[in-house]
């Protein structure tokens, strides 16, 4: 969750430093701050509680020369966010400090032992007392940073992405982790630290991402060089990165989320460009038709996610049940992993992740790897960890999501399940290759579908004024409408912090029906569909108790307008690729209703993009 | 959800009526109204907005004298909750006079037909349709009453229960059900009808159930004749209910939700009585004995349940997924009935409802029969449409449950599913006869651990009064503890209208941590297990966020003071049991904040307590 940056070569590393970590700040922003070695050889930490920016107004009178510096922007886990839990952490002689992203779990027990020594902690990190361990070892043994470092890492439980200065040794970054992304970028005589590629891209597209328990000795006029925390050497794997800096910009969008929702169609076009052949007529799916055998004989899949890719996942088993007819379990990838679930090598797993780095997920993978099934991934980043522990899997390949609020890798992910599930029937003859071409087709007009939409939003707008004072929302649907639903409500409380709560239309009346007054917007996705005039019963009762309806409608229900007190029409699309369409309207009322609030629609409170922890 | 009474006899109908009406109130209580027919042969109609209370105060001037009469409590589909939907209808010439609990789902067209004869209606329901169509058949056609009803019902799509009342015929009524459960009772020379046997116990314990599409001829001085509506004569079967007066009256608690709550530890021990053996060795289940071979030759169990119930479906999985290691998929009653479910001969469905009547369960039952499943039932009302439309199952014996909100059938069907998954294990081979004695034993400690519970009640209070002024509260547990997170939310939404919702702790920090600040309590399920440490870093990270934690924790556990503001105490038990001790406290705090908050517990807005509309 938290960002990590880091900087050795022959530039001023300050603002090389800043920009990588506005690039991060969508991993989490409680709290921000920079070290530094200056050429007189004095380290120096400044940190500001809040985001990057109050960092910069913080710092604009100190010292911030040098070639050298290490950066973090936190998202809190121990310890509340302020300044004294920000990191940099400096030991207690303030030689060394530290950066961190993870959790060591068994830091209270360190701790103790340190105290018990006479260390005394400025903070209620784990972090600070991983530094204050290194030091120990390095002072009380006499040991160089590198050994230090390794010492101290193999009496951690927990995940860490590390990087360390040593006011000591003024060109040398160490930098380690486990289970938490790091990338080491290689420029001209100069090299660059990071969570994730953005901070990089635009000084080189040379990348090394470092695997676990790998250590990087970054020294200024020197190879990379990478060795375990055993100490034995490891070839470093030098690949390029494709990712271009006008991806990473707003492009002239009021914020990356709006900006974000407006790339659907090019996504979802771009995304069947890479898996429909240039007829039209068939899926071309590599992973799929590599793995026919595995992915065929499946009993059961498996979907494991977390948050949006979770609603997707719903989705998915709504599409891959009603076409290839195999049972598909969807699972919070954080439940999975510790309840010991019943799953063997007659399974296929199907883990999705934006990110990529999203570490239950990862945990999910590992424990369903080691039952024998076979694990298909889908994911945004490309070299993430994800698809470096899945068997094989498909890219949705959105290009960076910024906005903290997923929006364009959750159409995508959809897409992804869409014509996974097509090939997977078409190969089990469940579907034949006449109606596939329509399918495809039918999918190929989502895009322009979706371009439709966005001649609403003066109108969504209007609902969103109506809507902002409103401290809670129910979103309903029925059968793949509900993930859809579910969805709707994740966007509006991460964005505008408005609780809002998917349920399947038919449950309200067990309970929450008891919410309803005339102060209780409810939004109902009603498409012209088999379970129509259900939801529109369900709309009734609603309407009967005072609520407010918004009803998502297909165009030419006009009928719809005696139940609802606004209407927002979407294009007739079959059921099965209707929520790539009805996702767009929710994600924009959440949007307009967030920006109405005055809230930081980007880098909302509390968030972070990748859920590099547990 | 609407609650129907009728008498015919010697006696007055009205005290008998209002009586019944109070006993179902538990139903619906938009609205009510009677129709009674005097010995002039008027048929009087009066009815009132709100609960029955009111009717009976709008009615005290009133001419309610008659021997035969028909009385109804409204829960709102179609139309707003008002005098005018009220039930019971006249029909256009006010000579019939009609009540119905269901839903007419060809209304609209079947009312254009009437309108276009000239007929004019006074309601928005789909019910006043009903009886102007059958007053329509029986003048047009120069029909009487009982085949003018069994045309008219020839004629609707959907749902129902109805009772009619023709001032021609002041000593009959003909009633008709579909979907909807209807109970005829038997006395001498005399007849009760409701739709649960509660309003009528009292009178008589000799009663027939009506099935579908059957009409009952209900006649003074003569035999009970049913018949269905081709006309084709039924020989009614005369049951004997057992049920008691006592258990119907609220025995000095303040509340029926409070008494419900007390009466667990005795359900507990009821439950064990019919299902261990005397020494407490083993399970005795004749469901599962006698069927043994279908269970046990499952690949999979499929529960279908809604609200409460599906909560205890979910603990169900984690249970029997543990123990039996065959994998349990749980679902939405409302959502696999129309979803076309993938299903066949090797699944076990496990059907749940503490009504039995719930209408999407049994539309879920109906269908997974149609696929082959076998079906197993867990009910508490006997001889209700579920145990009837079952294969097998399991009676939770828990008495009449009237506080809307469900408590003691919520333990008592974990307590069940508990059994069942013992006695499969057993039965597999994965349990050992030693091991079976230690879980039953584990679990009959249980009671006894409630009753230590039940010492918290002041503390409790406490809690209540500094939460109740909050309007959102979230409820957050991992494994087995977080479907009784969602329990404990459902209870909060039900009875103090507080919007709670339940996530798994894990999920939070996708997207639900974005709503929390100091205003925002967040209750966490915190017992020592394998999760307790992931448990405590999700409270850390609510706690550096300013929200307000209370922690259910186990006894001795002093540390976790420093994360909670408020430390509600189990003593500790087995994860496996866990649920039945841990759902009780999350009754209380949902029964305090209530009554703090001067909410009507027993009768929460909106609800009803049996959902037989889908």
């Amino acid at each position: 969750m938290c960002g990590i940056v880091g900087y050795v070569g022959m530039r001023e590393a300050y603002p090389i430093l800043i920009k990588g970590l506005k690039r991060l700040e969508y991993r989490g922003y409680d709290s921000a701050g920079v070290a530094i070695i200056n050429n007189n050889q004095n380290l120096n930490v400044y940190k500001a509680k809040g985001k990057v920016s109050e960092l910069e107004a913080y710092i604009s009178d100190k010292d911030v020369s040098g070639t050298i510096g290490i950066a973090h922007t936190r998202w809190a886990t121990h310890g509340e966010p302020c300044k004294a839990n920000a990191h940099p952490h400096y030991s207690s002689s303030e030689n060394i400090a530290l950066i961190h992203n993870g959790i060591i779990e068994n830091y209270a027990v360190l701790k103790n032992r340190l105290q018990e020594k006479g260390y005394t902690f400025k903070s209620s990190t784990d972090t600070e007392v991983l530094v204050q361990l290194i030091e120990y070892i390095k002072v009380s043994k006499d040991l160089d940073l590198l050994t230090a470092v390794q010492l101290a890492l193999r009496e951690v439980i927990g995940a860490y992405a590390i990087a360390v200065l040593d006011k000591e040794r003024p060109s040398e970054i160490i930098a380690a982790r486990k289970s938490s992304p790091l990338v080491v970028g290689i420029g001209d005589n100069e090299f660059f630290l990071a969570s994730d590629a953005t901070p990089i891209v635009e000084y080189t597209d040379k990348v090394v991402y470092l695997e676990d328990e790998e250590i990087a000795l970054i020294r200024y006029g020197e190879d990379l060089k990478v060795v375990n925390i055993q100490n034995v050497s490891v070839t470093p794997e030098i690949q390029t990165v494709a990712l271009n800096i006008g991806q990473l910009e707003k492009g002239g969008y009021p914020h990356f989320m709006l900006k974000e929702i407006f790339e659907q169609p090019n996504c979802i076009r771009d995304c069947m460009r890479g898996r429909i052949n240039v007829e039209g007529t068939n899926v071309v799916l590599s992973a799929i038709i590599d793995h026919k055998e595995k992915l065929l004989k499946a009993k059961r899949f498996i979907i494991v996610a977390c948050g949006t890719s979770w609603h997707a996942g719903l989705i998915g088993k709504h599409l891959i049940e009603s076409y290839c007819r195999i049972p598909v379990e969807v699972e919070y990838a954080s439940e999975f992993r510790y309840r010991d679930p019943v799953i063997d090598e007659n399974d296929v797993v199907i883990a999705i992740s934006q990110s990529g780095e999203t570490a239950d997920t990862l945990a999910a993978i590992d424990l369903a790897r080691r039952c024998g099934a076979f694990i298909y991934g889908i994911c945004n980043s490309v070299g993430s960890s994800i698809p470096r522990s899945t068997h094989t899997g498909s890219y949705i390949h959105v290009g960076p999501e910024i906005g903290v609020a997923s929006t364009k890798a959750f159409t995508a992910q959809i897409a992804a399940l869409y014509f996974l599930n097509l090939l997977l029937a078409l190969k089990m003859g469940l579907v034949n290759k006449y109606s596939l071409k329509n399918k495809i087709e039918e999918f190929s007009r989502i895009v322009k579908n979706i371009e439709r939409i966005f001649s609403i939003l003066p109108e969504m707008e209007k609902i969103a004024e109506k809507l902002k004072d409103k401290p809670n929302t129910l979103f309903l649907g029925r059968g793949i409408h509900f993930p859809v639903a579910l969805e709707g409500a994740l966007k509006m409380k991460e964005v505008s912090y408005i609780h809002a709560e998917g349920y399947p239309a038919a449950e309200m009346k067990h309970g929450p029906i008891a919410l309803i007054d005339n102060e209780m917007p409810v939004v109902f996705i009603a498409l012209k569909d088999e379970v129509y005039h259900k939801v529109i019963s369900n709309m009734q009762e609603v309407k009967a108790r005072g609520g407010r309806i918004i009803a998502i409608a297909t165009e030419g229900d006009e009928d719809i307008g005696r139940h609802a007190d606004h209407v927002i029409y979407l294009p007739e699309v079959s059921r099965a690729v209707s929520p790539v369409l009805s996702a767009v309207p929710l994600q924009l009322l959440a949007y307009y209703i967030a920006v109405a609030r005055g809230c930081d629609v980007d880098q909302p409170r509390n968030l972070a993009k990748s859920v590099t922890v547990e």
